[in-house]
C-alpha cells in the first residue's frame, strides 16, 4: 500500500491508472478507522481496480464547539488497518496541504441539512462538501462508498454529485451492526452495561415504525409517535428527534409514500447514538 | 464536428477518449462566437488532442437587471464558426439538462470580486464559477482556455481552480486586437466614427501607465491619475473605473510591486469598453 501525502503525486498516480483503464473506489474517512470504514473498503475492493481510502480530519466541518483539536486520531493504527484491507493507496494529506490558503471560492449546502442531525451542527455540512469536492478532484474515484449510518450525509453528497454533474457513482453501504442489532460506533463503548442492553430497541423501534408504514399507516407524526413511545418505554434514552421524511431529499412529508427515511438520535447518559432505515412505498 | 447537447452522452465521449491518452482542451463560451473565441480555439487546437467548446448562456450569471432573454444568440453561424475552427466537439445543452432543479449546493466567490467590474455585478462571479464547475466535471479538460479580454475572470476561475484542485492546466490567451490596437469586442460597433477613433487611446493609457511603473513610478493612485488624465485629454469616454492591483489576486496595493494588473473600463455613447494590461515588477 501506497501512502501519499501531495496532492500531486495522488493526481498523477491516479491519471497513470486511469490511462490503463482501472476503475477507481474511495473511501473518504477521517480515520480512526472502525468495523464501518473497513466495510466501505471491502465493498470498493470487490468492485474496483484501484481502492484509495483518505483519511484528513477536516477542519471546515467542525463547529466553534465541535473541538477539531480532540478528534480521535491514531495514525499506526489507521495504516495498518488499510494495509490489511488491501487499499492501494492511503492519501494522508496534512492541514497546510488541503487548505493552503482560505477558500475564495466557498460552497454552502442549502438543502438537505436543516433536518436531523444537522439542525444542530449549522455549517457542518458546508465544510463536508468543500472538502469532498476537492477530494473528488484530486482522486478522480469512478465510485465512492460512503456508509448509510450517516444517511443524511449520504443525500448531502448526492445533491453534490448531481449538482457539480461529478462523474462519479455513490455507492451507500449498509450500516454494520452488532449481533443484537445495535448499529456499530465507535460511541458504544460509552454506554453503561444498562443502556447497552437497552441500545438495541433503537432499531427495533425503527423496524416498528417501518412496519407500521408498511401496514398503511400514512401519517408521518402518527409514526413518530408510536416510534418515539417505543423508545421511551424500552430505554432511559432521552430522544434528540425521530423523523419521517423523503429521501433523500429529506423534506417532511404530508403523508407517507414514495422513498423515505426514518430516523433518530438518542441521548444516552455519555453517548449520543443516531440509526435509520429506508422505506418504500409505491 | 460533434455537436452534443446531453451531460451524459459528452462526459462518455471523453472518458473514451481519456482512456486513448488524448489530451481535452476546453472553450467555455456563451456563444455569439467572435475573433476572441476563434483564438481560443485556435490555441486549444494548437496545444490539445481534443478540442470542445460549450455554448451555453447560463441564466446564473445574469443579474435581476442583466437580460438574460435578450442575450445574442445564432447558432447556425457559431455551429459554422466551431466546426471551421476544427473543433470536435460543440457542447450545446438545454437550460434545463443544466439546471433541471435549484442548486441544493450552492458556490459563492469571496474575493477577486469585489472590485473592477464585480463591483457592479453582484453575483455574477457566482454563477460563473458554479456553471464553470459543472462543466469541468462534465468536459474533464486538461486545458482550459480563456481571454485576457475579462481578466477578472481569469483570475476568479484560477481561484475555482486552486481552491477545489481541479486537474485542470487554466491557459490565459491575450486579448486580441484591431490593427489600430483597440481590444477586439461586440460592443466596437456601437461606437460613433468618433468614438472609434477615441477607443485606442484607451489601450494607449493603459501602456503610459505600464510605463510609468516600469520607470519607477511606486504610487498606485499616481498612475491611477495619470492613466485617467490620458484618457480625458484624448476621449470623450466617461471613465467607470482605472485600477492597479495585485493579480491574480485582485487586492489594492499600497506600493506598485510585484504582478500587477492596470484595468479600466470606460462608458462611451452606447458601447461600455473594457481594456487591461499586466504588469510585473521585481
Amino acid at each position: 500500500m501506497k501512502v501519499i501525502e501531495k496532492i500531486g503525486d495522488m493526481q498523477s498516480l491516479i491519471k497513470d491508472e486511469k490511462l490503463k483503464g482501472n476503475v477507481v473506489g474511495f473511501v473518504p474517512t477521517m480515520g480512526y478507522l472502525h468495523e464501518g470504514h473497513q466495510q466501505l473498503m471491502r465493498k470498493a475492493r470487490e468492485e474496483c481496480d484501484i481502492v484509495v481510502t483518505s483519511i484528513f480530519v477536516n477542519p471546515l466541518q467542525f463547529g466553534p464547539n465541535e473541538d477539531f483539536d480532540r478528534y480521535p486520531r491514531d495514525e499506526r493504527r489507521d495504516k495498518r488497518i488499510a494495509d490489511e484491507e488491501q487499499n492501494d493507496v492511503l492519501f494522508f494529506p496534512h492541514v497546510r496541504e488541503m487548505y493552503p490558503t482560505n477558500q475564495s471560492v466557498k460552497m454552502t449546502v442549502h438543502r438537505r441539512v436543516n433536518v436531523m442531525c444537522g439542525k444542530s451542527r449549522e455549517g457542518h455540512f458546508d465544510g463536508v462538501v468543500t472538502v469532498l469536492a476537492k477530494l473528488f478532484n484530486i482522486v478522480m474515484p469512478d465510485r465512492v462508498y460512503m456508509g448509510m449510518k450517516d444517511a443524511q450525509q449520504v443525500a448531502v453528497v448526492d445533491a453534490l454529485i448531481e449538482d457539480y454533474n461529478f462523474p462519479i457513482k455513490l455507492i451507500p453501504v449498509e450500516t454494520v451492526r452488532e449481533v443484537d442489532q445495535l448499529a456499530k460506533s465507535s460511541r458504544n463503548v460509552y454506554l453503561s452495561p444498562t443502556e447497552r442492553k437497552e441500545a438495541p430497541y433503537l432499531y427495533q423501534a425503527l423496524l416498528h415504525g417501518k412496519s407500521l408504514i408498511e401496514e398503511g399507516e400514512s401519517s408521518p407524526q402518527a409514526v413518530i409517535e408510536a416510534v418515539s413511545y417505543f423508545i421511551k418505554t424500552n430505554t432511559h434514552g432521552k430522544i434528540d428527534y425521530v423523523d419521517v421524511l423523503s429521501y433523500p431529499q429529506l423534506e417532511p412529508l404530508d403523508e407517507c409514500g414514495g422513498e423515505m427515511i426514518l430516523a433518530l438520535a438518542v441521548n444516552f447518559e455519555k453517548a449520543r447514538l443516531i440509526d435509520n432505515v429506508l422505506v418504500s412505498i409505491h
